[in-house]
């Protein structure tokens, strides 16, 4: 009997809107290859090292389970926040991961993530090529933030910046709509610890028929109160409805992130990352105090990377371009290499995939370059906005039942036994 | 020269997603019935005691402006929260307004508003009777709390109800996407002071493809937190991620809110409602100190009432609709009453316009039976769930420029002048 020819593919770290989009891409573009079959790991490493997997092909019956796949938000498959240990301090573990890929004739390792996941990359095919395994590993890109390097941006930002685009613009239609013979200040807190992409996408909101926020605060540059609250009170002068976009990450210039200035408790994840909430509940108790005006916090919350309803046609296509072409990569053989975009030409936009080896992306952080902001950094320039611009047009119609968006999920057995304790392993 | 036939119409309390389809519905339908100008009072009834006031033909040029209109949030014209005092202790402001309405030649005033709003048409229409004047005075309902009296619902509250359910959609599934081998409560922070509809729309996502939320708290029972933490803890015995949906305005038997048990300042608005929030934030807070389980507070904030981008068209046509009955009622006679939607079957949906006396109206709160709840009030039952499920349906495509939904707004040179205190008048 011939050696199967199977892949595996996992999800790791926050979801998006589209990272589905690209296990979409994986599972068709196997199937197309002629993999025998595509498993799917179920919340990650983490999950395969307890022998949690499925078989996708028991998951995607049709054409349009394909298509609800492509439209359907958050890790299909889960996600994990789970960090390998260096190879040379956890020898067993190692061990035991490729038992598994063994056992299920594994030919291909497919890791669809961010930054940290991509180090997961880099180390299970060091190990590989170490001990003399054959597994082909590859990273996919993945991250609302659009923080990884080397890649023109990541799927899942362009959906991001679509859905935070279009709460803008609503946010402020909502506070001008309100404010007359009084005035209010709006702070609106959106994601991105180091980077400020997310937040700078507030600025897409600035069309003809919207004048986009008054202030733009991004995490790359220290936050001076004083010149804050100086901006803001100029501002009141001459409008009711102030509004002003601030990331979740902005910290003063001794360190200290802004939100840590509440009295909002600290939380470390499993990464190690600080906990961040509570930044523009702050600083609108802060302008209140200082101001008098009324102020309200608004924080885009989760929303902001699983609102599938609002995803970025292009977005979708490209997470589902780069699940593709990291099958074709391992079919051709590459290892250790994570799949990016490129940009071949901004008007009209063009893009195609390339490959980079893992080693030179993994930990790496692309912050929003300071030019792309305006000179006392609150705003983000023109030349920034031609850049989102292209990753945020399109739109995938959802697929609508009773009223509400429809999504694909893992079948009810397969959902009963993840919750069933006693009964873990499954496959 | 003959007298013009003039209707001059406001928008009055919280903005909703489909307010302006009513509008467009009183523009066309005025125009349609041959009446010359129709003016927009800017900040309703407020704006309009400062001469501020619009004429909607220099705004609305197109049936593609009328289209545009029906998908843009908030009030276009702005809105207000002014009370108008009793006849009898301010006699000289009611002179005011009608000295303004007979200036203009009005021949109808049409207010679009809340429970708030129906008591300016009942004052101003009785003022109109006891001094002989012939405007007629007519309400069109408006609230996404869905919380007047006689209609069987209000416009907006489809829509608010439609992006809740889709939002608790993707939050259920972004949470559980999040969960392995940790446990995780998230809860969900509704609108909705007194009733409880929209947070019961949460139930809504109880699909084929997701288990809905697992708890949901309405206002109208009063909240006890040993019970709320028992079920909890029994709901995380048996699933990693467990979410709670809960009004704003959930209280305590003795009165208190849930939400004072904080430590938010208290805040009353114009009206002297007290100003609500941090209910999730404090119950995330009290079960992560009493569970020792990872929790999260999502607010769904402004976009509740202004997500346009996910309304729904039965309530867009159905804000129309009312929005034209209430012109076709002021032209055939009627005054001091407001338009009410009837439901004239549930499968197929069909719903009508009546008009009901707005004395039986205002300032009655229509809140959700006791009977629509199950046994311990910690969810609503199926035959609420059939009460809104015909009010998401269906759905305007948003007009999309560059990547984000078009709205229509005041024209430029409208707004700069609205913004510009030195010159309050401008018409």
């Amino acid at each position: 009997m011939a050696k199967k020819r199977n892949i595996i593919v996992g999800q790791s770290g926050g979801p998006t809107a589209v990272i589905n989009s690209s296990l979409a891409g994986v599972y068709k573009n196997a199937m197309e290859r002629g993999f025998d079959k595509v498993y799917g790991m179920l919340h990650g490493i983490q999950g395969l090292l307890d022998e949690q997997y499925i078989d996708l092909g028991t998951q995607i019956h049709s054409e349009l389970d394909i298509e609800l796949l492509k439209r359907t938000p958050s890790a299909f498959l889960g996600s994990c926040r789970y960090k390998l240990p260096d190879i040379h301090s956890d020898k067993e573990l190692y061990e035991k991961i490729f038992a598994i890929l063994n056992k299920l004739e594994i030919e291909a390792f497919i890791y669809i993530g961010g930054n940290d996941s991509m180090d997961t990359i880099k180390k299970l095919s060091d190990y590989a090529i170490i001990t003399g395994q054959t597994q082909k590993f590859l990273g996919v890109p993945k991250t609302i933030d659009n923080d990884l390097a080397l890649t023109d941006h990541t799927p899942g930002f362009g959906s991001a910046a679509k859905y935070i685009g279009t709460s803008t613009k609503e946010i402020i239609r909502d506070a001008e709509g309100l404010t007359y013979k009084k005035k209010m200040v709006t702070i609106m807190e959106i994601m991105g610890r180091n980077a400020g992409w997310l937040t700078g996408a507030t600025a897409l909101a600035r069309q003809e028929d919207c004048d986009g926020p008054d202030l733009i605060y991004l995490p790359e540059v220290p936050f001076d109160q004083d010149h804050f609250l100086a901006k803001v009170e100029a501002l009141l002068e001459k409008k009711d409805s102030v509004v002003v976009a601030v990331s979740e990450g902005i910290r003063l210039a001794d360190g200290r992130y802004v939100c840590e200035l509440g009295s909002v408790a600290d939380f470390v994840d499993a990464f190690g990352h600080k906990q961040l909430q509570g930044t523009a509940t702050y600083l609108a108790n802060f302008l209140a105090a200082k101001t008098g005006c009324k102020t309200r916090a608004v924080e885009l919350s989760t929303l902001q990377r699983s609102a599938s309803h609002m995803a970025s046609r292009v977005d979708i296509d490209e997470a589902f371009m780069v699940g593709g072409a990291a099958v074709k990569a391992a079919d051709e053989g590459d290892t250790g290499k994570m799949v990016v975009i490129d940009r071949i030409s901004d008007d009209p936009y063009m893009s195609a995939t390339g490959i980079y080896d893992v080693h030179r992306i993994a930990n790496e952080e692309k912050l929003v370059p300071r030019e792309w902001m305006n000179k006392d950094a609150t705003y983000v320039t023109e030349e920034f906005i031609d850049y989102i611009r292209p990753l945020i047009q399109g739109h995938y119609q959802p697929i609508m039942v009773n009223g509400l968006p429809r999504h694909l999920v893992a079948t009810k057995a397969t959902r009963s036994r993840r919750r069933n304790k006693s009964d873990l392993e499954f496959n």
